[in-house]
């Protein structure tokens, strides 16, 4: 065993002191890894302890962080870090839904090649696991009798749901298979729910600003919607929703409340807690949509609504689109006491999910290979994110604000109140960079000096490059 | 070359009449493929021409046909066959839509093992290409630079539209690949479609008997619906429609025009274009679900609605689910006018259709493999049709009636009125048989003398001791 007791060292200082003028000058910047303990050790020759000691000092300084399994990293600064964006006010009125016009123009140009493509809240191809997923799509082929021809059942595959419901352990669930049902990704699943649960005319309260495909869903379900404003770090205002059930006559909740998409917010856990017994005294259904939950930067995964349910009133919603595959289209949901409806609709609906994808993700997560590969994506999200952040602090004006998001995909940028994101979205494509601006993000006309910025691709000079012109473009505005 | 003119010989009679003699004795049975010619005048030691001739001889007495590019099968005779089912009386009043309880019965025990399924309208996997799908599917992995774990765009794959493009030749389509929209399955097609011609409370008129899914699709649209009497060889009533439209304020129609599920009924050709002239007069659009238009047993496929449009008022339905791959759940919609409704619920309800499976298809067809495929089932489809009409006519009372189907997958029997199909149903599980009773074709509880018996399982003796089984059930009624 290494010996990493603390001892009287002058090196250490003097150690620390080089490396604390690297970042200091930017050499190393925030989101670096550094080199392991032994490695410093061998390159300074010093001896491990010395090393260790010398990170242990940069670290009490809050220059660095231990990330767990994984070494030492410079440390997000918030000296010189832009503000947090603010909360907006509440609504006077539930709404009826439409947004789509603009969501469609914003998204219609994205499949151009050579495109920065800064508005679509997934990874990167680079970071996902292609060549073994090809492998267990290959073994699911030939483990099957049919080559996975034949229809899977309505509920889904049960090795794959067998699989969900161990890796619900991770945010304090402790579902059965049979809890579970395989949908068509989380989009389907939350259609699916939110059908189950409503009826047309009904008012449904979502978050503010919230992701534009949650609003499709409840237009084409004919719902109302009210929207409740939600802090950049902790999410919804839990008050302010108990005053406005009655109010608006809520008669459900749809709230992504780990890694909200666009503003990356975290119900902390006792917020989470807060909510579910809230909305428990009152009897109404939260669809909790948790498709970024697996995607945090932290030592653990944050707990989930669902896990706080007693009542079988929560509709968990996930998907393996963000994390594993979005091309394969696989999600799933877990119901709790509206399992039955929620089934219904499936089979009406779609028939049955994927056989194939279902089998591949299947076997690819029954060789335990899914934990490692989030390991991986985990580390590389945070990352990007202090990049994209850092970069954004550089190239934007001052006056800009940005979240700081601790999972997830995306940073939410709130510009001088001269911009107009829109306008910016279709400057910004003339020079092959795609953001998704703010006013999809609402349903009343919100977020006009807003933009969505996803860090889901991997950190290169022309993404550099495409933040850097954002800035400029914007900065056209003073 | 062959020498294959006609000349007298006393021989071809010789051998003519033994074949009869086989037929009559039923060693040869309808749907049996004969010897090829070249094979009889081998075995027979006669003259390729002798050989010829006696088949010319026992096609001209009506007790054998040749089948393209396939050769000599005993023909189908309707000497000792049953009746025709019955037309149905027309309906009073236009309903709102419930029947899935018994649906969900029926089908929830069928994923047993070892159970005789008549009640399923797919294919075997036996008669799917399974290894050369496999093959499709990882060489569809390997072309794609990201594995196919991408987002497909939301219309589909562009390759996979071309082939649809180029198929649709063959039933009198022109489509171009930008007309057509990708689906999961016929089902989410047929939903996109409705969804985009009415609104809640709206009434469509549609096939009875009809495919139950297609109730549920109107169900969960908040639709109300008029079942339109149908013939059992030549569809609907158009006359009887049209009159209706007014009666019932008719919005919209959805009609499986060739070989429709339960009845196999197949418009004539003249028919569906009086169809499409009378509702392009009156602006009504038709959902056209064609998913078993591939499946004909006849020299050339019959066309569709949709080639008879003028308006763009058909919207086109169909999948690979019936014809190749039931479990990859890719269909696909030819909307007409309504492409921009289809595409913006598309994109709404589930973002874009699986990458993996949709590529391999492409990769699948663009080989050329498919048509190949389809001739063999076809052939397969109608000895296997045959066979369980002949089965049925030897093992149920002699006032049972049974469609004659010219495609598809099922046979339609109307047993006496004393029968009770549901009844019927649950005492066949009991012996492991899975049979379609005929209340779940209608909304309106009609059918109740009546099932669905599907023929795409490989004649084996376990069908034919099913069959059995099922006559001696029915004839306890007695």
């Amino acid at each position: 065993m290494e010996n990493t007791v603390l001892k009287p060292d002058h090196k250490y200082a003097e150690v620390a002191e080089r490396i604390e003028s690297l970042i200091e000058k930017k050499v190393l910047k925030m989101g670096d890894k550094l080199l392991s303990v032994r490695a410093l050790s061998k390159e300074q020759g010093i001896s491990l302890s010395t090393a260790f000691q010398a990170y242990y000092f940069l670290e009490s300084k809050g220059l660095i962080e231990a990330r767990p399994q994984s070494g030492y990293y410079v440390k997000h600064s918030h000296e010189h870090a832009l503000e947090l964006p603010s909360v907006c006010d509440p609504v006077d009125d539930a709404l009826p839904v439409s947004v789509d016009d603009m969501i469609r123009q914003v998204y219609s140009d994205l499949n151009a090649k050579g495109i920065v493509n800064f508005s679509v809240a997934t990874p990167s191809i680079k970071l996902l696991p292609v060549a073994k997923l090809a492998k267990a799509t290959m073994q699911a082929i030939r483990d099957s009798p049919a080559g996975c021809l034949n229809y899977e059942n309505v509920q889904g595959n049960a090795a794959l749901r067998k699989q969900i419901a161990r890796q619900a352990f991770n945010w304090g669930g402790t579902p059965s298979e049979d809890d579970i049902v395989v949908t068509a990704g989380a989009v389907e699943a939350m259609s699916l729910c939110v059908k189950a649960i409503t009826k047309p005319g009904d008012t449904v309260a979502i978050e503010t600003p919230t992701y534009y495909a949650i609003f499709q869903v409840m237009e084409s379900h004919g719902l109302k919607v009210v929207e409740i404003p939600a802090d950049p770090t902790v999410g919804i205002d839990i008050d302010y929703l108990e005053q406005a059930i009655p109010r608006f006559d809520i008669k459900a909740c749809l709230f992504v409340s780990t890694f909200n998409n666009p503003l990356g917010s975290c119900m902390p856990d006792d917020r989470k807690k807060k909510l579910v017994d809230m909305l428990a005294k009152k009897d109404i259904p939260l669809v909790e949509d948790d498709i970024y939950g697996e995607m945090y930067f932290g030592k653990t995964r944050p707990r989930t609504c669902k896990s706080f349910d007693r009542k079988g009133l929560v509709l968990y919603c996930s998907s393996f689109s963000k994390s594993l595959a979005p091309g394969y289209r696989i999600g799933w949901t877990i119901p709790g006491k509206f399992k039955a409806q929620v089934m219904r609709l499936k089979r009406m609906h779609s028939v049955s999910t994927n056989t194939l994808t279902q089998a591949a993700l299947a076997n690819f997560l029954s060789n335990g290979r899914y934990e490692l590969h989030l390991r991986h994506l985990r580390k590389a999200l945070h990352t990007q994110s202090l990049r994209y952040q850092q970069a954004v602090a550089e190239y934007f004006p001052e006056d800009t604000r940005v979240t700081r998001p601790t999972g997830g995909f995306t940073l939410w940028l709130e510009m001088n109140k001269k911009v107009d994101a829109y306008k910016l979205h279709r400057k910004a494509l003339k020079y092959n960079i795609g953001i998704a601006p703010g006013p999809i993000f609402s349903t009343q006309g919100r977020f006009e000096n807003c933009f969505r910025l996803s860090y889901g691709e991997l950190w290169t000079e022309s993404v550099e490059e495409g933040i850097k012109t954002l800035g400029k473009l914007v900065r056209e505005w003073k």
